[in-house]
């Protein structure tokens, strides 16, 4: 099975490669060319682990291999997991030339590349996401980093990948709510940067639901397109990175309301989506047709009843993280964004009534 | 009083100044002028905290000013202490335009310096160094971290400070021992650098040792030099910025081999670039001179009996944490240093040997 398609994420000296296809773990490439040093340690999870490792040991012939394999779940995103995974290094007697592969979701990846960041001021790190999610959004643009009982990646780094390897492959052993949970990304890009992506989305939803590898791969690659150009544009998030965050100013405030678990990263983002259009003050067809996209994909579109108090509260929390004014994606229309931190309070005010339900 | 000198460490957009001076912190700087934000948190030690910390709150009106005592001593050189700075700004609701300022020695330094490059991915940070060895080492260059049981400053980052304010003022508290090690560093500048920074240290040492304000502005200032320049033509270690660990080869082996803390690090140093001038194969009249200068700063210039065995075994757990061939920095002659992996071992098993005494 060859290369189906290979997007560059250019940050100069430190820009490299995503890799998309199906199979790509079975031989469809040569992972070994892209590690420099003699030795690994892949860091996986023991759901990922028992289906993916082996494949991934068959794709470094020569190397010398080491294995951290780390509980499965968000609430494992912790400074003691950091520890864990430099032990692990430390035990494998790693060192400047070692490198570190997340086998995973988002929080395996999240956790293997701020372990790598850190250990010995950083070594090399690839990704090879195995969830829709961590395939379109985490696993590209170098964020790491884990959880404090205080707030959400409050401990982390900007650490590039050298490698992002996708196996499409991979996405059918993926749970539906987590494919769905992902595709809130995926609609997402396409909202805040391309309308003809929305199109293609609208006509194939349900070819994405039943997983179809040429539409997981082209939804795939164009959302690691519209990423790459953000990150390139904007690596630490000093502007534009930050429309990346459409939806997300009500998802977290709905994430934080309901208790990290209820609902899903990607389920949270698709009702804040629907509320910062509404925000927007987009015309009401459109508001429609990205509420119809999500539902399509089986996502919520409305908050749940947490009551407009809990999630006004949720967002100040975010608005005194920022350290400034709260500001929020909106959309000039479908496919197009922008930062705004003077927003219609009265409006404000009624679509998070919505949680009061 | 005014600020003396003024050294400015470039690199692009993270460029920083080092201000040096006696009394800047009664009133000599205005601190407040280089702090972005509303609020700052300080991070100290139980040591140095009751000699300065008001001195710094006085260099702040108007800012909100939380603080951080860290027990005193490298063995708090962990990863829980990087924990217990995190929970701190988390419990002084810091955010991005925070700024983390590390008061004392190179301890403290190093963990506040981690902490800020990772607390929401990197706050700003100020050096406030308290001792010599802080002052013309560790808190310029950016190489900030903790300790692992299996080594070193294993896990950490390279985050710039936005300023290094030097009172030279607070070595007056400074015990004689800790103020000789920082001459090490001193002496090590001018080896590998600058054989006019050599000569005037010949005529200076007794002034230095008696803490003479304007001798030891002038050491502080050129050592900073010599370090700024090489950090910037080499911010990550690459290549050249490797000559700054003249004397640390052999220095590390002798800090492992007796234990971390028997020895300031300082000290091990001294003795290892006695002990790396002679593997240089220099002239035996140079080395003289260095030893003599090293003695007269009241620094040792022999290896402790710990036997040859034991620093050999030190020297390769170097090596396998380089991960390639260990590597020296070897003189030219006094003033020049170059890296080396190709020594005389016979030569070399000859100087390990000054440890069977």
């Amino acid at each position: 099975m060859t290369v189906n398609r290979t997007i560059r994420v250019e940050l100069g000296r430190r820009s490299y490669p995503i890799l998309i296809g199906d199979g790509l773990l079975d031989g469809g490439v040569d992972l070994a060319a892209h590690i420099t040093g003699g030795d690994c340690l892949v860091v996986s999870n023991e759901t990922v682990a028992p289906l993916y490792l082996d494949a991934v040991r068959r794709c470094l012939p020569g190397k010398d291999l080491h294995v951290a394999v780390l509980p499965d779940g968000e609430e494992h995103k912790t400074l003691a997991s950091i520890a864990a995974v430099i032990d692990a290094l430390v035990a494998a007697r790693a060192n400047r030339d070692t490198t570190v592969i997340a086998l995973g979701g988002g929080v395996v990846g999240d956790i293997a590349g701020f372990a790598a960041a850190c250990y010995m001021r950083g070594v090399a790190f690839i990704q090879v996401p195995t969830t829709l999610l961590a395939q379109v959004d985490s696993s590209v643009g170098g964020k790491t980093g884990v959880n404090h009982p205080g707030g959400k990646n409050l401990i982390g780094a900007f650490h590039q990948p050298r490698l992002v390897l996708i196996d499409t492959g991979t996405l059918s052993t993926l749970p539906d709510r987590e494919l769905s949970a992902g595709l809130a990304e995926v609609i997402k890009h396409a909202a805040i940067a391309d309308r003809d992506y929305l199109d293609w989305l609208e006509r194939n939803v349900p070819a994405l639901l039943a997983r179809d590898a040429a539409a997981l791969a082209h939804a795939i690659a164009r959302s690691c397109e519209i990423k790459a150009a953000v990150v390139s544009a904007d690596e630490t998030e000093k502007g534009q990175r930050a429309l990346l965050n459409f939806g997300h100013t009500f998802g977290h405030a709905i994430e934080n309301s309901l208790g990290y678990g209820e609902w899903l990263h990607g389920e949270a983002v698709a009702a804040g989506m629907v509320m910062a259009a509404e925000l927007s003050g987009i015309a009401p067809a459109e508001q429609a047709r990205l509420r119809r996209l999500l539902e399509a994909a089986r996502l919520p579109v409305e908050p749940p009843p947490v009551g407009s108090a809990k999630l006004r509260k949720a967002m100040q929390l975010d608005k005194k993280a920022a350290g400034r004014r709260l500001r929020f994606v909106l959309l000039d229309e479908l496919g197009s964004a922008r930062l705004e931190s003077d927003v219609d309070t009265g409006l404000l005010d009624r679509i998070l009534e919505r949680a009061d339900a």
